[in-house]
């Protein structure tokens, strides 16, 4: 039998484990062209959260009594496709079930084993992936220059900075805790890092850590912090909006300073980014930071917890804030 | 004897004709590597007043009991340099005098003699430069887009539009009088104007002329009217902050608002523009927009005063409004 976790019902404000169920099935059987799949690791994601709403949201909501998904490391064990060979390992959005088919369509094909598996759901899956493509398409780091990032000590935030250095970059980090500054110095290789909660004057905060002004500033929150990051921009700085945390879920948009005659007087440039839009540099990306990993330039923290049936329990643990980086499940 | 114009005082508030004095001296004296220049049109530009201001500006300020200057185009009347033959006409920032000597440097040569020599001030100067150079390098205009632009009459707006018409888009044009928005359709081939002084919801009056949302935003005034623009981009729009006069001049930087929620959610870009960034693409698009001038697909407006002496009533006339387009005096 084949053990599979389905939505039974919409939460309202936190999930529980109420709103899963987890059932059984017959094992699939494998068609022409198709491959068999066993789950190995399973990524949960806050943003799972979000899809499990009903109603207009831009991604798709999860249907009810259907089974839950999310990225997914899996070996093929049986494959009637000849794309995938028996004893492969693919990466891609799969269903929670123990066993699965596939048509091949959109997976990874996981070719570097010098790199844990479960990184293809963190720094080689789509955070580690939104650092890398947005800072090569909008950031162009240049030697020397100054790089500046929110949301330092998260999962994107902390791959972010470790490029910065590789890159030859000064990297400062703002995030929310003294631990989380002293982590991202520690394992991330950050130069400095600013805690906001304790800060009042956070444009000055930057502008002492950043003493050459700032070249490149990765917002992942948005709000009073990237006004604090744009007074201290140079001339030709890039703002990469990739996230806006701070102005999300708020029902009217709230008010802030205006940028435009910085933007003019700096010729600054913003550029929102979404990893969706840039699929087709997936493969150069993942294998550029398989290298950067197995070479241990990358580093990055994840919580793993252990067995199927605890996949729903590890997501509710994210919304306790009991990970330290990437939550995933190892089956 | 040579006549020139000085500037003997520093205007408070609106300048008058008393800052500035007629003087006359020796006619200049050719030393070997120079040309002898003869004003033929005299730039007056709103600009100017900023550096008729002492103390700290971004543009260098004019010093006192020292000629004025501005774009002028000029004849070589005189050569000692074998880069410029007796005849030739020039442009460039050049003092207000009837004859001044010059070593050539940075100044452009006028090739195209099918379009009136006083077209190097305006659409062949550096307001036509600004239009075609940020359309070019951040704009990229694709046929059967949309384009929105604010200041949409003057001197840099209606280049714009006119060169999204060229480039098969279609443009919407925001203005200040009901007189404008005629003006820009008729003579400048805009398809739609919206007087933002007559009507209440800008975000919805954009809607109704942009059916299909906003790809190109090109941004003469900043603050209310971005904001409006800014609700009605397309996915991967791009916004040209290219000026941002109604929050110059305030002391505070005005509360807007916070667009970054919008900016990751379209991947739209936003990007400042100054034109004097781009000297090394002025020949090619001169050379772009002396063809189209030629060709009769571009058009401007131009108010025309004679005589050197007049110089500095013309540059006070801006301030009235008595100008229609570009304010040149003619020599």
């Amino acid at each position: 039998m084949n053990k599979l976790i389905t939505l039974e019902e919409r939460p309202e404000g936190k999930p529980s484990e109420s709103n899963f169920e987890i059932k059984t099935e017959e094992k699939p059987a494998l068609k022409e062209g198709e491959i068999l799949l066993e789950s190995k690791f399973i990524s949960v994601d806050p943003y799972l959260r979000g899809r499990m709403n009903d109603g207009d949201s831009y991604i798709i909501p999860f249907k009810l009594h259907e089974p839950m998904s999310s990225m997914v490391v899996a070996e093929v064990v049986e494959s009637k496709n000849e794309g995938f060979e028996k004893g492969a390992y693919v990466s891609g959005m799969l269903q929670w079930k123990e066993f699965q088919t596939h048509d091949g369509k959109g997976l990874n094909k996981i070719e570097n084993k010098n790199v844990p598996l479960s990184a293809y759901l963190g720094v080689l899956g789509l955070t580690g992936l939104t650092a890398y493509l947005a800072l090569d398409t909008i950031g162009k780091l240049k030697e020397g220059e100054t790089l500046l990032v929110s949301g330092a000590a998260g999962a994107v935030g902390s791959v972010v900075g470790q490029i910065g250095k590789i890159k030859g970059c000064k990297v400062v980090g703002i995030a929310g805790t003294d631990e989380k500054i002293a982590h991202i110095k520690s394992k991330f290789n950050f130069d400095a890092g600013i805690n906001y909660k304790t800060t009042d004057d956070m444009a000055k905060a930057i502008a002492e850590n950043c003493p050459d002004g700032v070249d490149v500033y990765f917002d992942n929150v948005g709000g009073n912090i990237l006004d604090a990051a744009m007074q201290n921009i140079n001339d030709f700085a890039r703002i990469i909006n990739c996230g806006a945390i701070s102005i999300y879920n708020k029902e009217e948009v709230p008010k802030g300073m205006r940028l435009e005659g910085i933007m003019v007087k700096k010729r600054a440039l913003m550029q929102g980014f979404i990893v969706r839009d840039h699929y087709e540099q997936f493969p150069e990306a993942i294998k550029q930071l398989g290298e950067w990993l197995a070479d241990s330039k990358l580093d990055f923290d994840e919580t793993v917890r252990e067995g199927f049936e605890n996949v729903p329990k590890a997501f509710l643990e994210i919304f306790e804030g009991k990970n330290l980086g990437k939550m995933v499940v190892k089956m």
